[in-house]
């Protein structure tokens, strides 16, 4: 079959609102700096109620890695659940206008679409509390056999793990791509996550998934270890391709029994680090998709990730494909 | 009576939804660089389907105009309509959370939420298209008598002298205000607006309205002149203060027959016009309320213009009144 895309993935259909807060702020909230937090309607609208002023912009972090992949030039699908409101068509306004694949059927009865509150410190980090809403009512009936089949590389947001109708999905999604001989990509999304499902997550990955996508304190939690080497050697026995993020330590790929480190791109300023893994994610897969070498998928990776950092917002500012370009990438 | 207020504004209720164009974009869609155009719902939907990915930000030009003076330090108050939806929401609690008395009723059935699709161009040019919806549905009733009373300075938005009950509430407005013994202010908001109107406009500067904001073309508009210098002389003339923004070459205030030039701050790289004007008369309302010079007045409106032509939305960033320190004001 044809691939039609470069790059299918499947996640929450998330709008952000994004607003400054200081750290006291996070400390009256009962907020961790820098975790993700799930919460229900009534914490949604207090936290909502306290927040400063904000903006609104479509993120969700499988779907901003589906935007850096068609920001790249590649051809991109994203499966997730929104509702039939207002800041659902704000959503899937915004994939079409990436040129992004969107065919999901909205949630016509039933809870909103999801909502990220992420409060932004001084210091570029941010602290989000999730209302996932519509989000948890995908179900194995949305994965469409013709975006999954018909893409390079399929990608699933580690987040989705939690609900069980979602995990369903994506254990159709893995057999559907196996099927057609594609391969499967995940990202860990989040160490609380990881801890709530160690288990099922370690069989998911050794017997359904391909690629794995993790940051220093997902890969860490995975294998019940503080020992970052001993994590990364662990998840190369375990997965085909494995990518470790580490913040401006650069990240770890890890395939076939070699290791390449690949640096960080330097950042002037750092501004907001949402969405800083999810573009690294992005890079990797457009390489992947367009056949680049390991080290190179990483440094595209590197370079979107640095592009996001430098403002507020979980999607690219820029055309990636250029920046690529005066990169010599 | 105490003054509650500083500044109490009427205007539209808006949320904004921002994207980057370029001039083939405008060209296709027939949109006039710089314009505020009125747009139905069908033009709306068929507009922001074949704009670029959006950010929305709670807009609206008095609204724009009132999170200014809160955010020089004054204390502001907002009459607009809004509809019970999840922008209305995203309106309302940008309004609290920025510390702007907002208590007018939602709109419980009718027109969604006022929106204005923005596109701003590389030049840093916003051309905007308004769908009014509730906005439109404004009304005398909407005047609370507790907040025009009570403001040391109301400030009307031009932008409503088409719908005729919102006129009948700038009118309530003024009489309230001047039965309180204060002073009503108003902008001209565009030259089309005061095209369609110039006759009942003149009438109501004239007799209702103490200080005018303009800017060049408008003023121009307003007594069918290329000559500014005529146009400034014709509205010092009706007007006990005019503040005419005139861009770069920064702006011109006349009252009692003095006329006073201001310049405009420097600004490094220019990213988006939107909200100028409504920053200078933030600057220059806060000003007066506080009962500073008049030529002092005009320096923080060009001071507020000047922080927020700097990025992408209509609203500052910084806290006003430490820039304003900053800058020995």
């Amino acid at each position: 079959m044809t691939a039609l895309y470069d790059v299918a993935a499947i996640g929450n259909a998330i709008v952000d609102v994004i607003a400054q807060c200081d750290d006291a702020f996070l400390e009256r909230e009962g907020l961790v700096k820098g975790s993700m937090a799930l919460i229900d309607p009534a914490r949604a609208a207090s936290l909502y109620d306290v927040m400063a002023a904000a903006i609104e912009a479509s993120g969700g972090s499988a779907a901003n890695t589906v935007a850096g992949v068609a920001s790249f030039g590649g051809k991109a699908a994203f499966i997730g659940k929104v509702a039939d409101d207002q800041l659902g068509h704000v959503f899937r306004h915004d994939m079409k206008a990436i040129g992004c694949a969107f065919t999901t059927a909205p949630l016509i009865e039933g809870p909103a679409t999801a909502q990220c509150l992420i409060n932004v410190t001084p210091d570029a980090q941010r602290t989000m509390g999730t209302y996932l809403g519509a989000c948890v009512e995908l179900t194995p009936a949305d994965v469409d056999p013709a975006i999954i089949e018909a893409a390079r590389y399929s990608y699933l947001e580690g987040y989705l793990f939690d609900p069980p109708e979602a995990r369903r999905a994506f254990a159709k999604a893995a057999a559907l791509c196996h099927g057609a001989g594609r391969m499967i990509s995940m990202t860990l999304s989040d160490s609380f996550m990881v801890d709530r499902h160690r288990g099922a997550l370690l069989g998911f990955i050794e017997t359904q998934c391909d690629i794995v996508f993790a940051n220093e304190d997902e890969i860490c939690s995975l294998f019940e270890t503080q020992d970052f080497d001993a994590a990364v050697k662990a998840i190369a026995a375990r997965s085909e391709i494995a990518a470790i993020t580490r913040g401006e330590k650069g990240s770890v790929v890890v395939a076939g029994g070699q290791i390449h480190e690949i640096s960080a791109y330097p950042v002037e300023k750092v501004v907001d680090t949402t969405g800083a893994g999810d573009q690294y994610a992005a890079g990797f897969l457009y390489g992947l998709s367009q056949g680049r070498p390991l080290p190179v998928c990483g440094q595209l990776g590197s370079l979107a990730a640095a592009e996001v950092i430098a403002h507020y917002g979980p999607r690219p500012q820029v055309t990636l494909r250029d920046l690529a370009a005066q990169n010599g990438l």
